[in-house]
């Protein structure tokens, strides 16, 4: 990894200027940029997610391709990856709170078929898979020990929901004091408003949201940089 | 505190009605109600959120208003109250990722005016005062462990920025395992726009956002409950 | 559970007369007593820990008796019941640091025998089982969220090592306000001396060790006091 | 910081030879080394700890001698320094629990003279001063988050007291994946005999316990190379 890797220049793309500048002038919507070690973060591609006959799911096939895209780059460095699924033992780790607000918890069994990641992408031995029990990768798992014991500075969140595990991982991330990074075509949502709408806020307060073409540029940058070292 | 009070009946005043439907079919969006010991978390009512003429400010006397009749009938139980603002020590807190995507941190400084809670909302001896550095008011600081300590069970959130600070602290409380209640009346935003979807993502995902009249109701109830008792 | 319960007077067994004096004018070693909703938790009584041909591995056959007799009264109750083991996917998640300081960690092996519960004690459907990457079994864990969300405000900590796991998940449950009670001889540790000095350490800064018939007799009181109710 | 520098070698200096058999055997006690990016945390050298009048005081001035060498050498490369003292808002921050097990708490005030930190360290502008609710620097604070936003990932950990917060902060290093250097000179406890058996066990555990001339040589190698690069 090294200094001599321009930041990418990330880019808004957001339709609401007015909203966009009130933010601005607020003081948010700075770039990170990236940091110096980056990992992926490949949240929730499983199946309650991304098979829209669930109760949870809908069509993310688009976002799978993209994120391989990613995979395919971060694996040829290669990068740290680390894939998230939720999942419970209903009889002792649901709550009256979760159960009453969020009641899908309850189809989120361990071991069972509908929280087992996709097997499109590929997980290889040595990528990390975490079971979280809420939406930010970070809260109630061990996400952050194992990121900082491998010095990572970045994450670079891809798969979905955007407007909720997607933005909460990143806020986590931005509290941490971590440079995350969000190509927008590799995240998705059930709903096409709550999508834009958690973009525009990820991009505001914690993450740089980015195209992904640009996300793909500097994980090249880096793997031709590390390939000429050797 | 007693389980002979009736849960308040919270109701939804969301506009959307179809994104409403899809998420209650996707098993989102319940009711938690209230539990047996409630605190009220006021977040973020400083200068600096209050002042139409600061950087992150907006007009919120309305909103300081509806406050005032929450604590009234809070400190009449009483129940525990805690303030929040949030504050930096430029020098040694404030790191890159948070300067370059929130540069309005910079202007948060430890001990200035535009920090301190504003005199309307009559912070007694007793009620706590919270240093956040971030949205949460539960992240990097110890109000969970305060108020496990007191055995609370529910946070009544009211202040600013809805789509913000109000929304980061019911994700975290509901994560906890607590029961959150938002009267809606007693949050503000600068953006209209954000509140209302702050507000729909918030009642969705994480804690009841209520009527304030149904959440002084609950309260009176309590205090008619404590006083009978005494 | 019931404030008609009375508090057992847990008594200190301690050898070291003069720091136990040293530690009191510190102003150390209250008692904290029982709250209202106790739950159990037993710490690492897998093969790695209890057979002494393992690494970590000591003669736990006594404690895990005197654990049983806790898990029968509290079965009868019900209490809430979690069992802790460690184990890790050595490809992502064991860092430098911890391989390098504590290198017994390549050996627990997510899925291995070795970190598998031991029979004897009968985990029962409805039981959690939560795996730690840590000694705390709250840390990088979701066992806080799940014991606030059950208004659990006491932990009855059982199992080993005392010096390690039992010591560092005290302290956590201290830390978040709870009520943590260790009865002396349901907890153990492959050293007589570290098990004796950690318990001193304990009893001073974070629990109350306790006698294990007193902590029966507490047990015993609210499994009758709730049978009474039924 | 650069790859050049090479590790200090770190030397158990430990009576016990068979205790530490025992635990070398059981796969503790390796070394972590130093990282490339330091910071000190000077812990609690505030006046309730250091002066021997205060309930919970000794005499810690060989102490205070040894930080201001780490001082002075860290504060020419320059590391980010931090210091920690304990003070809470008794009406508000006080629980049941914390109370009763260590009466001291209710003597350490915010903003009183006995929980200031000491004149002869001479903290600086830009050092950071956290205020800690518990033993670990790291509980209920953003001291976290700090460190990884600045990419810290070794904390040379000084101060007091050995048995109660430098232990609990080193095991807080050690979870979050830092590697964490006690320079065995610069800690300091009430008791003798606590002080080394909290200096065994966080070598075994956590941190390495090392002669201040070892740690001296480092952060001098550091100095030169930085200045050298200049």
């Amino acid at each position: 990894m090294s200094n001599e890797l321009e930041p990418v220049g990330c880019t808004h793309s957001l339709s609401n200027r007015d909203l966009c500048e009130q933010y601005r002038l607020a003081g948010f919507g700075g770039r990170v940029g990236w940091g110096q070690r980056p990992a992926v973060l490949v949240i929730d591609m499983a199946r309650a997610w991304v098979d829209p006959r669930e109760q949870l799911g809908s069509d993310l096939d688009a976002v799978a391709s993209e994120i391989s895209r990613v995979l395919e780059v971060a694996r040829a460095i290669p990068l740290p990856v680390f894939f998230t699924t939720m999942a419970y033992d209903p009889g002792s780790e649901i709550g009256e709170v979760l159960k009453r607000k969020t009641p899908h918890c309850l189809t989120m069994i361990r071991g069972s078929a509908n929280v087992e990641l996709i097997g499109e992408l590929e997980r290889r031995k040595g990528e990390g898979s975490i079971e979280k029990p809420h939406a930010s990768a970070f809260f109630g798992t061990n996400l952050l020990s194992i990121l900082v014991g491998q010095s990572i500075d970045t994450v670079v969140v891809v798969g979905c929901s955007t407007s909720g595990c997607i933005r909460s991982t990143c806020e986590s991330a931005f509290n941490y004091g971590m440079h995350a990074i969000v190509p927008r075509q590799a995240v998705g949502d059930r709903s096409p408003s709550a999508h834009e709408a958690a973009l525009f806020d990820i991009d505001n307060r914690f993450a740089d949201v980015c195209e992904i073409g640009d996300v793909l540029a500097h994980l090249e940058q880096i793997r031709d940089f590390i390939g000429a070292a050797r």
